[in-house]
């Protein structure tokens, strides 16, 4: 290290230091790093679960799959183990910041997490249709094990399916970081609030947004950029719990970059929602909705091929 | 562990076990991972194979890098011997769910792996060229060592290089797989089966969508959020394998969110099309295409600040 | 290894360390490895400094956290190490390839390290902003900590208040592969030029491009999708280092899929500009500006149910 750093290098460490004492209680001094959630181990009791609810798709290097009883049973003890843990800590943390006494917190997140363990066979019963859904609606898909190993959209109902679990029973938090590994994983966010029913079929799935208090039957449709969102507010705490975010009935397809929003709206049964399609009112059953219109303008000019910003031209602006 | 939890485990990895042999033949009960591919072997092999085309770029702490010979005869040798493995598994898989008996697996494996090795001269020259594209196109671009590290374009056309030449072979699961890898840290999707020529150029990139039957000339640049897609039709499974989509000839140039769609669509060789135009015909060579017009309305408002959904008000509602 | 893998094996070799020396002075052929910034090593100074900069958030199992003062004093020192080396690096490979004498890297590197080390506290004031401002704006957050776990939107803007540090020093490479880790993760492209007043509020973020030039005020709000970009020219690097990106001044909201272009273009204070709306010259202070009207198209259809391509019914395509 140069002399420079040398000679200044502490007083950096001190500065730093008395700004985690800063007035104010803010969020960036709470220290108390035991007593938060870890989001790391959260991640990897995610991929523990997977691993169990796809046991032969997902290795883990840790465990050896020669009695297949054996080896469950030893990641099960790991999972319920840390995340009773993750639980209490998230239960605790609540607690703390809202200054409020949560009662009987070990047994709340024993119970949580026993609870989870014990649906998934649901989950795995759900998941296989949604593997259906897939397989059926992708021409690209050669194999249903292309489909679990190469799908973000499996990938993220799946974590969705665990995660939705999880936030029935109101555990704060680790729901919220699982869904998040699944949006940083594959850029489809599904808060897990979001009810889904079965054969749920995201395509590509890239900016997908799907609100907390959405609704999904069965049969249902996803392609890339579609957001399912909430009408704004002055105050947007003021909605907090309140449906906010649209109803999709079975067997609705919605294309790529439309936008549904609204806590009472209804898109009916059957319905298809064209691409870029912007709805905030319901649909009835049956409908085909569609953008009537995109008047486009083409123009027939060599110069195409190396377009020029012109402000006297106000139609050829690009974006870049 | 607390009480409850011991007292119930057992019962849970019973009913887990249970589930596994359920009845009805699900894919998530498949548990012979030894004859699955690999999604963490796939990657790093990926890894491997862009630090041999990359050979200043890519670092791997397992090689040192002090007799560049050595050191890539070690790297290919580890890649030779583990995409054979993979592409041996995946060829058996296939044969296995398809009920085919599938000749000569481990030579088939073998002469895949070296047509991909003797190929990486022809896909460096071409990935030289994309670094060109992007470096010429980009403005903000202060080096082409920028370029390589820190564009997701420049690693997503990349990995589609090599994905491509194993799709061309027929390999199941592994193209997609490694194309998957690219999406997931970049947002980008391109199908291994998209044939893409030299002087490729993607700015920023999250959302793309590049169907697997698309054709793409030289010197073609695509702006985020551009799909290249296809119709749907009742039976998505029966388009399998038929050219579902476009073809974008020489010198294209394709703006942010465009839409382009359908196998016979042909985007005639300098055409210019806008952000946002959705196109679903063919356009001529040199034509320039961009959306209309799009009516704006301009309210002065000072309540603007603070939008506030009103019933009563159709305009105001947003997306959040 | 099969004997014809083994037989052509020192083949494959042989052919790309020829191409390594490929005539041309090509970039991929670069190989002085040791001569360039690591990505991975920058990767791992961002997490260190995101540990410094969330000291009650952010693990990292190589220091425990018994004494605070110790184990800040430790990281300091370790990112102080290792970023001074990969800036000096960074500094002399742009020497290198631009032809330029580089006086002074080693104290230059220093220097720099040292001022992004003094700015931390400022940092740590303008994220606590952020952290109020997506907390305040949306209803599903149930608590700071909960932002500080799981939004995307906070890891993009905590990672660009870094980058952006380093690129007023003009400091090459680093910046933007710091700010293309936070894009990989969260789908969020914040150029590190661009300039980013408090209270920065990004949901969901998917898709968002922010461009070197852009500057923004404070209380701003971006959902996902939102472009705020450069009109496009013949040569694009005519263009660089000019002011090419838009201007948004305090209290604008741009709601999702909006694209905001030319660094001509203000948004004036306290403007609302709605979903998808594409501009290109400035707005007064205090506008609302929404699509007029999107026409839409209502089938009633039971066929609706299963739509299917038709070449006669130009309507009914959709993108898939």
């Amino acid at each position: 290290m140069g002399e420079l750093m040398t000679s200044q290098i502490q007083g950096v460490v001190d500065s730093i230091l008395a700004d985690y004492t800063y007035e104010g209680n803010r969020e960036v001094d709470k220290l108390d790093i035991f007593n938060k959630p870890s989001k790391k181990t959260v991640v990897s009791i995610v991929d523990k679960l997977l691993r169990i609810i796809f046991p032969g798709y997902v290795k883990d290097k840790t465990y050896r799959f020669y009695d297949i009883g054996n080896n469950l049973t030893v990641v099960i003890e790991d999972v319920a183990y840390n995340l009773t843990k993750q639980i209490a800590i998230a239960l605790r943390y609540k607690g703390m910041t809202q200054n409020v006494e949560i009662d009987h917190v070990e047994d709340r997140a024993e119970q949580a997490t026993l609870t989870l363990l014990k649906t998934i066979p649901k989950i795995r019963e759900y998941i296989e249709t949604d593997i259906d859904a897939i397989f059926e609606g992708d021409p690209a898909a050669e194999s249903k094990a292309e489909v679990i190993f190469s799908y973000p959209g499996l990938f993220a109902i799946s974590i969705h399916r665990i995660a939705h679990i999880l936030y029935k029973m109101q555990i704060p938090i680790i729901p919220r970081v699982m869904a998040e590994y699944a949006h940083s994983k594959t850029g489809i966010e599904i808060n897990p609030g979001a009810e889904i029913g079965k054969y749920f079929f995201i395509d590509h799935g890239t900016g997908i947004v799907v609100g907390e208090t959405t609704i999904i039957g069965e049969h249902v449709k996803l392609y890339q950029g579609v957001t399912l969102g909430a009408l704004s507010l002055k105050d947007g705490r003021k909605l907090q719990h309140k449906k906010r975010h649209p109803t999709i009935e079975d067997n609705v397809t919605i294309y790529s970059g439309a936008s549904i929003m609204g806590g009472d709206t209804v898109i009916g049964k059957g319905s298809v929602i064209g691409g870029n399609v912007f709805i905030t009112k319901s649909v009835a059953p049956g409908t085909k909705v569609s953008v009537k219109n995109q008047e486009l303008r083409f123009d027939a000019d060599k110069k195409a091929v190396e377009p020029v910003a012109d402000e006297n031209d106000e139609t050829w602006f690009y974006i870049i």
